[in-house]
This record gives C-alpha cells, sequence and structure tokens, in this order.
C-alpha cells in the first residue's frame, strides 16, 4: 500500500489528527519512569489508546537524537509499535546538497522505512529531489511554519510582492510530478491559511500548532472545507499526549482525540 | 579551550582547510573492506594522515544516519578519534522551532560534544537561539550554499533590492552577542564572495565547495585577504578523502592537504 493510499483511508472516514509522539522523558507520568523503558512503554500506550482514531503518526527526530544512540533505538522500537496501515511521519527537517540528500533519503526512507517525511527548502530542489524519488512516499516541505520567527525569513516580501513562502509554494506545485508532495503550514497563521488555501488544492498538507502553540482546529478546517480538499492532517503533539500525566493517560489522550474528531465532523 | 580558541589557533599558524569525513563505504578503498569496520578504519587512517595540518574536521550526519544505528556508533567512535585541540563541526543543518531546536542544540553539543554545528535558518531566531546559548561553540549558519539550487530561494531578491541569503547575513551578525555565530557560504560563488565579503567581518566563515564542486581555493583566499580576516575554514571532502583508492591513502590525502597548504601560505 503506498502512503498516499494509507493516507486516503483515513481522511475518507473523515480522520484528520495526526499524533505527535514529541516523547520527553521530563514530561511522562512519573508511575512509568520506573520501568526498564519509560519512553517506549509511554509510545506503546499512546498508540494503542489513538491508533484507531488518528489519520498519520508524527516522530520527531530531535527528541530521540537527543538521547543518541539509545535515543534512536527507542525511535526504531517505536515504528515497530505502529500498525503499518496507518502513515507514519519522520519529521526530520532535513536539507542538504544532493549527494547527501540521497543519504538522508535513504536513511528516512529505506533504513526506518518511515512513510512520509519532512524537508527544509533553503538550498532549494537539489536538497528535495532524491526523496521526491520515493514516489510512494510523501514529502512535506516546510512552508510557512508555526513559530513566531517565522517572519524572520519565510515571510520576506520578495520583489513581485509573495512572501518567500509563497514562493516556496509555488515551487512545490512545479516539483509534484509523481504526486507525492506537500507542505507543512503552520495552524498558528489563519490569515494567511485562508490567503493561500487555493494554492494548496493539489498538494497534501501538515499543520502543526494546533493545542500548545494556539492554533485553531476550526479555523483549519473552515479553510480546506471551502476549497473541498480532504488531503490535510492536523498535528497535535504536547496537547494530547501530555493531557493527563496520571495512570489513566493513555484514556485521556483519547478522549482528547475523539473530542477533536468529534469537532472536524461537526462541521461537515 | 573553547571553539574560538581551538580554531583561532590553526588559524594562526595559516591552517585554513577543514577536512571533510563525508565517508561513504562505496567509495573507500577495496583493502579496507574485508576489515571488521572498514569506515571507522578508513577514518582513522585520514585523521592520522591530516590533523596535524588541518583547521577542523567536518562530520556530515548524513553519512552516518543512513546506516541507522551502526552508522551513528561510528560517528561516535570517529569523534573519540580526532584529537581534543582541533575543532569538529556537526554538519547537521538541523532547525525546527524552539523547543524542538533545544532537543537538537543538546544532541549535537551534549550528547555527540562537537565544538561547532550547522543550521538551517529558515525558520528564524527560535530555531538557532538554543544553539547560540552554547557561547563557548560554534553556529554556522547556512547562508548561500554551493549547490546549483542556491538560487530557488536563497538567491531571491527582496523588495529592498537585497537576496533572501543577505538578510540571513545581516540576521547572523544580529544573532553574534556572543561572538560565536558564523556563516556558511559556498566557494562555489565567486563573485557573491567579491560582493559580500565585507559582511563577513565579525563571523567565522565555512566555506564548503572547493574541489569536487568546483569552488577555487585561490578566489576564497584572495577576498580574505582582501579584508584581513582570517576567522575561515575552507572544507574539502571528496577531493582529500578519495584522493587515492590505493593503500597509500592516507599518504596521498596528506599530499593534497600539503598542497592546499602551501597555496594558502604563498597567497600571505
Amino acid at each position: 500500500m503506498t502512503s498516499q493510499q494509507k493516507l486516503k483511508n483515513k481522511t475518507d472516514q473523515n480522520l484528520h489528527i495526526c499524533v505527535g509522539l514529541d516523547t520527553d522523558i521530563g514530561k511522562i507520568p512519573e508511575h512509568l519512569k520506573s520501568m526498564q523503558n519509560p519512553v517506549l512503554e509511554f509510545n506503546k500506550i499512546i498508540i494503542d489508546s489513538t491508533y484507531k482514531k488518528s489519520a498519520a503518526y508524527k516522530i520527531n527526530f530531535a527528541f530521540y537524537e537527543k538521547e543518541g544512540i539509545a535515543g534512536l533505538e527507542n525511535l526504531e522500537r517505536t515504528l515497530e509499535l505502529i500498525p503499518n496501515d496507518i502513515l507514519t511521519i519522520g519529521d526530520a527537517k532535513r536539507g542538504d546538497i544532493g549527494n547527501t540528500a540521497k543519504m538522508y533519503a535513504a536513511s528516512i526512507f529505506d533504513h526506518f522505512n518511515f512513510d512520509a517525511v519532512t524537508v527544509n527548502p533553503y538550498m532549494g530542489i537539489d536538497s528535495v529531489e532524491p526523496f521526491i524519488q520515493y514516489k510512494d512516499r510523501i514529502i512535506y516541505v516546510l512552508a510557512l511554519t508555526s513559530n513566531k520567527s517565522a517572519l524572520d525569513f519565510e515571510k520576506l516580501r520578495l520583489t513581485d510582492g509573495s512572501f518567500v513562502f509563497q514562493s516556496v509554494i509555488k515551487k512545490v506545485n512545479e516539483w509534484n510530478t509523481y504526486k507525492n508532495c506537500g507542505i507543512v503550514f503552520g495552524a498558528t497563521n489563519n490569515e494567511e491559511l485562508k490567503k493561500n488555501i487555493s494554492s494548496f488544492k493539489n498538494l497534501s498538507v501538515l499543520l502543526p500548532g494546533v493545542g500548545a502553540q494556539g492554533g485553531s482546529l476550526e479555523d483549519v478546517v473552515k479553510s480546506f472545507n471551502t476549497i473541498e480538499h480532504t488531503d490535510y492532517i492536523i498535528n497535535v503533539s504536547r496537547g494530547l499526549i501530555y493531557a493527563d500525566n496520571g495512570k489513566k493517560f493513555g484514556k485521556v489522550a483519547e478522549n482528547v482525540l475523539d473530542e477533536y474528531n468529534r469537532k472536524i465532523a461537526s462541521m461537515n
């Protein structure tokens, strides 16, 4: 099954929430900390509690790389816990010159076997092309991110009046020959979302920033409904996986997910 | 000893070549391939042959991540082989939102203990700030890269007539409160180097692209000599480590390095 099919199976069921497994040992419930592998125990319970009701899992490499090799072992073992019919996104934000990007693509897609990846566009097509060659995966290119300093460069204005991030979206549309390209667009940027939504219609869209970062789920769904585009997923990490820090954290995470799903369904 | 001091000790001796340990199992000499750990054997010989005459070592994560955990074990063991008085650069090109960038910084500086890092500016200061907090390290921010598609976004023109990469250089100068910031500027861009060199004078500069990518060592040295700025290093990877594929590859790499050093010295 291609990554595109995995994702479509979920969005066809009106499932649009991506669960971000940004697992930080400092934030997980106390009772897990005495276990042999607290991070893995935590991820297992979150996955078991959410996989029937979520659209994808996103794993941010930073949270695992921080612990070096032990962390990457946890990343590999976490991937093994995720059922094969749901999209896995390697949130790596990699970008390098061509021959090096090829190695990164091999790492994410061949070694770790993620279904999708996030990449950084700064260095241009050379750095994205080796990922695009994996036709049955999804490549989410950073466009407008959810953080405040997206202003620094992404929102610089070009001579033709457009912003840098709009130039990225335009290019990603050009690169989308295999229909395997997408963009990352921060849900915290609601005005820009409304203004740019028509440029998303042929792209898969990953929207972080709902929950802890302050983005609104309703605003996102409303914008996508206006263009009748269903190929989008909204990432929630902290607001879901750390919704409770007691023994029932899995059930609480499931409830949070249910609530998000209900909101989305009610808008259709 | 701070990273800044390590580097200054080398550039004071007119040593400006950074050896890129972009070790690819497919490209190393045949006779090493039967050994237990060919990549590590290769790196050991390259380091032994070059460390007295080079300014720094740069390790590109992609070449190690490609092999997953086994690759990162080689990366850690390679770092152990590098003497403590020479700068090590983790060429990671990371960039993510603040709380995540903090994890990446911890990975590069606390876990792997690199002296310096490369980071991607696309997401702005939030993504760079956590690295800058490590005052005794050096943070090289991508400005104008050595690849062809640097044109795609880095060379887009802004409303004030400047290019995106020039806006990055301007910001890096503003971020340089602790005198630990630098930029990556591709040696393949000689015209731009000449035009922008005056904006480099308070920054540490890492210049990839000499050798296999076609950048000229002489052009780089000439530009830095015009502003009497010595805080720069020129990275050579493929053109040096793969200069020979026989049993004397270490000696040949040393000779290539000697030749580069002679050229630099002759221009002073």
